[in-house]
C-alpha cells in the first residue's frame, strides 16, 4: 500500500506542492537504499581497493538522497534557495556514483542496478530544480 | 521503476535476507516520509501545543524508522543481536506514533493516513522479529 | 573526552585531510544539534505560526549539516566537486536559518543561540570550500 | 565554541532535562562521527573480508547514534518507552562495535579510538537509562 502520495495530496497546504516533487521524494528514498545495498554489496564483494571508490561514494550519495528526502517531505514552504541548493548537491551526488558504478556494471548486477537508480534520481532532482527555478 | 528488490535480490549474500527483510524497508521509508509531512502539516495546522505532541512523535518516529531501514540495507551480514534492537525500538516508535496520530485522525487526514502508514511499519517490524528470532 | 580530533589523526590516509576540515566537522555536528533543540523550543514556545518558517528551517538545516559531517567523516578519499557541493547547500541553509532565527533572538535566547550556531557553522563551511578550491 | 550546552539551558522547558542527558548527546555525536570515520580508515586499510563485519558495524551504530541524538534533542516533552527503546537499541550497538573494533585494537589505532569512543557512548546510554527508570 502506498502512504506517501495521499499523504501529500491531504496536506493543508498541498496546492504549494510542485509538479515532480512527488516524483523525487521517490528517487531520493529508492536511491539511498540501493546505494546503501550496493555498498553493503561491494564490502561482500572482497576486491579490496578496486570498489574503495565506490563504495563512499554509495555513502556519500545516500546522506545526501536521505537528507534531500527528508527536506522535500517539508513541502508546504520551502525555502527554495536552500531547498535547490540541496538539490544541486544531491544531482551531483547521483551523478557521480552513476559514472563510478557505472564502471562496474558488466560485472557486477548490484553496481548495474546503483548506477540506474541513481541516473533515475539524478533526472527527478534536474526536473525538480527546473521546475522551482520556473516558480521563482 | 522499482530499483530496491531487484538490488536485494543482486546482493551476493542474498540467501541469507529473510522472509520480510524487503518488505519491512519499504514500511520504514514509507513511515518516515509519512511522519516527516505529517509533522509538516501539523506545524501548518496552526493549532499551537495541541499537536506538539503528535509533532515530536513524528519526528521522533522518522528518525528511528530512517536508521532501522539503513542498517536492514546492510542484509548480507547484520549483527541480529543490535538489529532486533533496533527493530523494537522502531515498533515501539510506530506505536506511539500510530497512538497519538490516531486521537486526531476524525479531524485531521494527514493525521489518519499517518496513523495508518504507522501501524503498517509497526507490524512490519514485528513479522521481522518473528522471522529473526525463529532463524537464530 | 576528545575522540574525534585523534581518529581523524590516526586514519591510514591523514595525510589527505584539508586543513578546516576537522574544524568543519565539529561545527557541523553542533549546529545540527543546536537547530534540532532549537525546532522543539520553538514548538514548546506555543507561538503559532509566527515561528513556523523557523521550524522548518531548523529542521532543514540540521538534515544537510548532518549530511555535510557524515560526508566529512569520510575524509580519505572524497570527490570534492560532490563534497564542495554538499559544502555550499550546508552554507546556504545555515545562511539562511541564522537570518531567520535571528529576527526572533531579542525575544528568544534559544533563536539567538542557534543564529550564533548556524553563523559559526557557515564559516567553516566557507573556510573549507576556500582550502579545497586551492587544493584542487 | 560551544553551542549545545547553553542551548539546552536556554529551553523552555530545561526543567525536565535528566542528569545525563547532555553527556550522553554529545557521547552519541562524537561516537556516530569516530565509527563513520574508522568504517572509511578500515575500508582504506585494504584488508579485505577481516574488517567487513567492522566495516559493517560502524556504520549500524553510526546509524543508531544518530538517531539517539536526533531524539534526545527533543528534550522537552520525550515518550520515556520510545526513547527507552532507542537508547537500548543505541547501548547495544556501541557494545557489539566495542567488542568488534577492540579485537583489531592492537593493530589498528582508528579501531582502538573506535572502541574508546563505542564504550563511552554505551556507559552514557546506561547511566540516561538509570535516570530514566527512576523518573517514571
Amino acid at each position: 500500500m502506498d502512504y506517501v502520495h495521499p499523504m501529500f495530496r491531504s496536506h493543508p497546504r498541498h496546492a504549494y506542492i510542485r509538479p515532480g516533487l512527488v516524483e523525487c521524494v521517490d528517487a531520493c528514498n529508492d536511491c539511498a537504499m540501493v546505494c546503501l545495498s550496493c555498498a553493503d554489496a561491494c564490502i561482500a564483494e572482497n576486491k579490496g581497493d578496486t570498489l574503495a571508490a565506490c563504495i563512499r561514494l554509495n555513502l556519500d550519495c545516500a546522506a545526501l538522497c536521505t537528507a534531500t528526502a527528508q527536506m522535500l517531505a517539508r513541502a508546504a514552504g520551502p525555502d527554495w534557495i536552500v531547498l535547490s541548493a540541496a538539490l544541486r548537491a544531491c544531482e551531483a551526488a547521483c551523478a557521480a556514483c552513476a559514472a563510478q558504478c557505472g564502471q562496474h556494471a558488466q560485472h557486477m548486477e548490484h553496481c548495474r542496478i546503483c548506477a540506474a537508480a541513481c541516473h533515475a534520481c539524478e533526472e527527478a532532482c534536474r526536473l525538480l530544480l527546473g521546475s522551482t527555478a520556473e516558480a521563482k
